[in-house]
């Protein structure tokens, strides 16, 4: 992964439940209460080195991966876990090249996400509604070096979409049953579309709605993620767990005039 | 996703359960029990089209996803499910560009998704030790069109990894734990080690080993996938499910020495 | 557990996943395909003795549990499984001398666990429409000797219930929300109810009725119950489960009116 | 459930979160933030009823069912949550009249539901080796009204147990693998043994000692439950939940001589 140049972003490992993200800068210190440490020295060293802090503190020097970007992400929207984010992009087929179509952008999470995987030829049109997440998430987008593969969208998802034979639609929303119909007529035969929604009213209406149209493939699903304690005489799963972030629903185009 | 050229690989779409992945030659018939269906027709048509059987029933031309790609993989060796694939390519970052070394290859399920994630600029060097695997595997990773981004290899992982400063290493093979030191060997800083092991010892002999050496963030996790029907006045999960297919232990590699 | 006697319900565990409950009958003799066994020699023997079949295999005499009275019993309706039945039993305080409404009977499966849990003196009352299942249910509650303890009703108990005072009313049937109202005027004050329906859309419908009169406590859980492989280097949960049975709602009678 | 008396243990229930378990007594009074309540004035009132406090708030009186009284224990013990409890005594068969020797007995909260499973003539014996925990379950028992069908005993349950031909064995303690050996022999022929252990080790030197003495249906369970919230366009499982409490090992004794 190279070396640290100034302008990178590095997070900084304590500990298990505690990293940094910083942009690194020549001259700027970065403090902590386990003392501070200078950004400049940073530089020229490569990513998974130890740096010490004034208190002799140890810290390590990681590169951000995306589901890092994601954890720290503006948090002014709920954030899709790493469970989640993985399964649509591998199930949706979502590689180099593709063209897909999100609503809404929210904080940007997703799109950061989608965006690496279609690299360095493929395009994320993101539709959001309230300008204040797309600011947000414009800021996010740009500080993970992705704004080049992502076109932020305005405006109201429900009321059309401009793009034509998108590979996949991938809807994060309250209601995505009201662009089921949309999403049929922009994706290419064959496309793709995944819904992640919180609720099974959601999952109902939205699932009835494909039933509707020609889509084949309508499954849903949900994962649920254990974390494994695994140490000596003390392995088992952790007494505390997130038991439900939302449900998937993906679904297949088809079409039944051979066009 | 464009119309079917001759030489395609197509998935012929019956009903939720009944698949079929074909060449498009023309000249040449599929048959089934429901009839059969003229290859050469398929020619110029657009994915998600319509075809019709001799015997009048309607099938679905779609494009083979990585995902429809691993199920029909011959299984001779266990498959990994989409949610454990989605889960290690976006935990571990691999995109396109990525440098991944795989451990066993197995029957190529896993190397096509990692291969397919890479695009057009990485590479995945993924080794086994069993050259009847390798030959399966490289028939099913060829017919997928992602031979130009792997390079399979033969021989023992655990005698050593040709490659250096690689981004990932992804092992899915009996014994992982013979591998976390090379692992740590080959890795750039703050690079990503996972593994996928079907049982609790395998864990923790591979956890074990990671906390001998300079890792950070070691996490081991395992992912329940519910099927759930959605259909009016009988929404529910689905009574038989898969219970458990394997654990997932990620961890990063730091450096002590600062190199 | 004493000796056998003649006339007890014997279970033979020939493995685990093979066990035959038979009757002790003196010169009858018991045949299956390791071989037979004479009835007659049971007697007099422990229960958990080993006996021995004309082929020499071995096969253990236990005394039958509910749980194995459960499994055997006819499954011409759908059968509750121990984690469903022993959380609603111990959730809803049933025990000696309890008084509980159930419905339906079905094949008497959950009108046995009930009955054994509210001996020697309470009494479970058990509504079902359809005479058939009736039949069956009362076969299968006397063979276990609970007979004295249920009270099996025809009719449609959406209808009436005539029962006071109760100090339980347990659901297992596709309407439970027809009878919410009737539950609440027979239960006694702080009486407690549940409710067991596979679909979600049962449960709304019924968690509905439940907050239209007063009710506290009212909540719907799910238990999913993973069997755990334990074997040296192997293991692990299992492969295949059963991924869902149902939804329980439970509920706490209260009144407004200080009756 | 008929109506309060003097001495009487009562649950004032606020609401779902908040619930106050108070001793009846004539005089007194008990304060809440909400105001206080005439403890007097609850004799003679029927389980269930509505009462109001000094300030005007409702509350309901509700008889404490044994899983309040679990949940009101004492914590200095961990405690077995209403889903692990009802499996226990169920799969156990644990009746009126069984005799069950249990250890530790910690706070008393799985004794007190054995004891009340097991009324009116039956009995638990139950260990604790810390004379501190004794005297809190006594307390939390007596309570209770259930220290008739109690037996406390003091001393290392890994030394000895005095009791001979009981129905079940149920351990809740850190090692009980080494109480396997005594399990057999106290237990009558065909008799139940049931473990829970928090981590995955104490399972495998569990299951390994079980292994090599004649029990049969050796089985390890993992009981997961999901909260579910219903209320319309609202219906999901919880987000947070209690991911793991431990796993139940059971068994059945058997006897290769016959005796």
């Amino acid at each position: 992964m190279g070396n640290i140049s100034e302008g990178d972003d590095v997070l900084l490992y304590l500990d298990g439940s505690r990293t940094y993200m910083i942009r690194v800068e020549d001259g700027k210190q970065f403090h902590t209460h386990k003392g501070f440490i200078e950004l400049g020295a940073l530089i020229g060293v490569s990513f998974g080195s130890r740096v010490v802090s004034s208190l002799g503190i140890k810290f390590y020097a990681l590169k951000p991966l995306i589901t890092d970007r994601i954890l720290k992400t503006d948090r002014r929207t709920q954030v899709l876990y790493p469970k989640d984010v993985g399964y649509i992009i591998h199930r949706l087929d979502v590689g180099s090249g593709s063209r897909v179509v999100e609503a809404g952008t929210g904080s940007g999470a997703l799109t950061m996400a989608l965006a690496y995987a279609v690299r360095p030829d493929g395009r994320i049109y993101s539709y959001e509604i309230n300008p204040r997440f797309q600011r947000v998430a414009m800021g996010n987008i740009e500080r993970a070096g992705l704004l080049d593969y992502v076109e932020l969208k305005g405006g109201d998802v429900t009321q059309g979409i401009d793009e034509e034979d998108v590979d996949a639609v991938v809807l994060d929303m309250a209601t995505p049953w009201l662009v089921v119909q949309l999403a049929h007529d922009v994706l290419a035969g064959g496309g793709v579309f995944a819904s992640f929604s919180p609720t099974i009213e959601q999952v109902m209406k939205t699932v009835s709605k494909l039933n509707e149209h020609p889509f084949v493939e309508i499954d849903t699903i949900e994962l649920i993620l254990r974390n494994i304690t695994v140490a000596e005489n003390r392995t088992r799963p952790q007494t505390r767990m997130i038991g439900h972030s939302g449900y998937i629903t993906t679904a297949r185009k088809v079409q039944n005039d051979g066009k």
